[in-house]
């Protein structure tokens, strides 16, 4: 594949959705890391943070922003009210953004407050963002100026509800299982290997902040709420989430039929049968298993969560913005070692 | 502790529910393992397959019954089909078994033979055998003759939901996750450990044999069917099953009350708020977490498969039988390294 | 086994050898937790902590020593430097102490300022505390105010070697895996699940300040200096510790003979062949496997670094102190599912 | 890249490694699978066994060779014995051949023979077969007819002590640690998740069958035999060999000078500190960390097995065999979440 190089940047890429970026963005053949900036790795190279890659841009530090205002696409991995504080700026500058952090996906300005006890201060862009789940905003995204990117659980939930939401006749259960690498870098006794090597943790039960965004991408596209209990789980493994959906009162065939048609020129998402965690390991791809229970359904779901649920969905969006193919750089096989 | 002794006898003692009977006799105050079967072991010094032990039992082979006559308690650890053929033998002599494989967990027989697709060849143990979940059935099982010794996942969803049977009020859904021990002590390429090792796999989708013990055991306490959908989990840890439980139409305060008051003087059965399966392992706790969702319950059970899910459980059961104290050999904290 | 009740104190209980006498010496026959220190949890009973122990002692915080110096037999679990704070007032008053900190393991006091680069301020205990190797040092144990309860590392190390000190004829290489738990409760990214999960990480490359501890005790015994390189692993288990100990111009069937007949009488050191660490987690049994290659030997050494390797021996080292059976309390099987 | 397409062929691709070299032909800028051969999978589509791949060439059965006479370059992956069964066949038909086996590793065949135990039938592309290191044999391997693949623990090794043999100047020990993929897909009781999910298992300590495998190597590029000692252990990783290799009596920085030097152009083997296995994992990287211990030397070797030990280096030594850069489809990341 022979593309025309653009240039991509990355704003707070110390993390590990902002490594991800340069992981894919490395072997991408059509994006070139002209800017990256990390406080913590401030004046290294990639390549002497990253040896197995050839990369000599340098990491710049908190407000250094030179380079960045050059690229064609940036992304921003930033913890929860910081993209809106330089996301303006960039807009302002004809620059566009795949926002990593939640701070464009819910709407209006006070959706996103009440979750996330956070003044939101870009009311204007928040408007015009567009949601990143890119097989159902294919469009919308190749035109817009501020992507936010989905969350981890999100993607998973919605690329299961989104193309049955007219068939779901009675309540949803969400109960999702997240491998470790979705708390983010930052040591806790939560993620301590000692504390989750052996366990299971139920947590924020029924009470995560991506519950809104479920809903309000659901509700979007219904016309109506459609409650759903959802709990994650913390368990011992580093990359990927399995949901398991519960749909009462849900045709499968008829649910098995929508979604393969709706994902049928989707290069990621697959419907399939006998899957597990392993056929989507450190890949973007998206597989639902879809079975029947009496005149329910029970669908579930596999992503990794720093690919198709972070970075990978990104530079999935990136690549839409771009004009690129879809999958340009996301090409790789799962690192399992089958099926 | 000092208890009169009381001979045990363990028939298919090789695989893992076997040895963690005769891991938790040997420091039992008040058993003795007098009699240990299993033809891979037969021949052999208890000690010399488990060195950490001194036992100089030796292992029987399978048709050598010599010494099981002269138990109080004879523990059955063989797969579907194969204890119906010992029991009789058994209880005729005035042995007292509990069972822990399938054989008499489902009434009448013909139960057992849909889920088993094997002719059950002893109706009249069957019928006169108690299911042993000890926290609801001790008298009955105090005077058994055959105890049906429950499965790991019935057992963390009836610990949970017998008590709470009449105020259920909407559907119920039972998303169940296990470690690896659960699929026990034959390699298959489901337990291979390359590919389950940073996996999650759900299987027996809705379909799982232990459905229909959780649901006899449901009808038997309500009078009435009381249907649920159930999808297990097989996730990378060694010991341990989480079970969360959506309760619709729910109250969780009254949920929470309710199972306060029925497990308040049981030893091991714990209501506790912020739990994880840390908790339990390699113990015979039970810890159930309650929580509200809207109108809505949801419940977090923490067991360990082998333990409360099996040999733990049988044990408790054998000292009702025995009467000895309910927590006898069973009193060790979890194996994890703090809360 | 029924012993009269003596009282146990532990201060600094927090962390995980804390709470490991805590699991202990709650169904120990003869020790009775009447005192416990944490900041953290000081205030809470230790059974609302730990709900799975009935226990209505309350932690205590730092400076409330009150309780402390009516027990019989102190645990002193605190980081460099600071246990040496507490035990001269501890001494003065008349109580033993084990202490599992490293400040009274070096001599003289100038060999532990240069590896902890801490200033020695209790010359007098340290001169007359006795290094806590149970199986080498029974007799000095008895009779101690002060034990020294080894590192984790020299134990499984010592263990190995001290017997065959005099016939190793050549170089002596140890290399050493461990699980995370080594590392203690604090979160860092060293022990963060993401980045440990399936990885392994050499760390202190022949530079750990366990190196030290068993130089001295080798050079005490042998009376010469006896070299060896050292390389600890960091590897993705909560427990547990296996040594890889090449020992050049060592007779292999002289230095089984001098192993089984130094162990002969010890309860929990057993000499086997076709070992694995599963044949000690969560116990106190150290396992040495030692095999032939050519004119060398290879000592395959296993260990739990919680229970042998700290709190287990801490409490074996106790009941030597106080005359009860040196395994009483310790006679758990380990928690793995098998050989 | 744009490289001029050439045709490959996989016999006994139903194991870990012919799947390995699937998902890296399927992004390779210039290979095609136009042969792909497994009996278990014999008559399916490779997209409908591996549904994330876009491939429709069909697995032949065993006897089934049409196709396979077609390609450019054919990698066989077959048990000791099996591929000198049908490997004289296929360079008579003038292709070009990389064997993932050890049947060409060792000469002569009576090396073979002694090792393996089997009776080595093809003494002539014996001889003539170059063994596939590729950074030690690059100019031969590129014209040879048979490459002998290494295997995963030789690679390690080697790599490490074949631009130090001369300065090695006393004993060398090689301890390894290995993930389970390393044993194959064939589920043991060895591999099974429950006894080796929290374990540590060192295995045929000093007699594993590569120790004959690093010695010819060693032997033939010093011309005097090196003796050394070598134990593998099973962790419980999926992926990745950490070999730490103890040299006495070698200068550390002239070990670490020679091996930047020999290493320079080699666009896959990193010398660096601050090592660790995420480094390289299902990556083709290797990474080797030198430390100085006195005047010994400490290697600490990282590659993942499936990769750089297999299937990644059998794709490397295709690529100059074919004339491609050499890392044409190897530039991936590691799967880590960071350094």
């Amino acid at each position: 594949m022979s593309l025309e190089t653009r240039k991509a940047g990355i704003v707070g890429a110390g993390g590990y959705t902002g490594y991800e970026l340069i992981r894919i963005i490395n072997t991408h053949p059509g994006l070139e890391l002209a800017y990256v900036q990390s406080e913590g790795l401030a004046g290294r190279p990639v390549s002497s943070v990253y040896p197995w890659m050839k990369n000599d841009t340098v990491f710049s530090p908190r407000d250094e922003l030179k380079g960045l205002f050059d690229t064609d696409i940036v992304f921003t991995c930033l913890p929860a009210g910081e993209s809106m504080k330089i996301i303006p700026q960039l807009v302002d500058s004809g620059l566009r953004v795949v926002d990593l952090g939640p701070d464009y996906r819910l709407h209006p300005a006070s959706a996103f407050e009440s979750v996330y006890k956070t003044k939101h201060t870009d009311a204007r862009n928040l408007q015009n963002s567009v949601y990143g789940l890119t097989e159902i905003n294919r469009s919308m995204i190749s035109e817009a100026s501020v992507v936010a990117n989905p969350g981890c659980y999100p993607t998973a939930a919605l690329l299961a509800l989104v193309p049955l939401s007219d068939i779901v006749g009675g309540s949803i259960v969400i109960d999702a299982k997240s491998g470790t690498s979705g708390a983010g870098k930052e040591p806790t006794l939560f993620t301590h290997h000692s504390e989750i090597g052996e366990n299971i943790r139920p947590y924020s039960v029924n009470t995560h902040r991506h519950i809104a965004e479920i809903s309000e991408v659901l509700s979007n596209i219904t016309g109506r709420t459609q409650p759903f209990m959802f709990v994650p789980h913390l368990v011992p493994i580093v990359r990927g989430i399995e949901e398991t959906i519960y749909l009462y009162d849900t045709d499968a065939s008829e649910a098995e039929r929508r979604l393969s048609s709706f994902y049928a020129d989707s290069p990621f998402v697959h419907i399939e049968h006998d899957c597990s965690l392993n056929m989507v390991s450190a890949s973007n791809h998206c597989f639902i298993d879809v079975r029947q229970a009496g005149s329910n359904t029970i669908l579930l779901v596999f992503i990794d969560n720093l690919m198709k649920g972070a970075s990978g969905q990104a530079v999935q969006n990136a690549n839409i913005m771009l004009s690129f193919p879809e999958d340009a750089g996301l090409t790789a096989a799962p690192s399992g070692v089958g099926r």
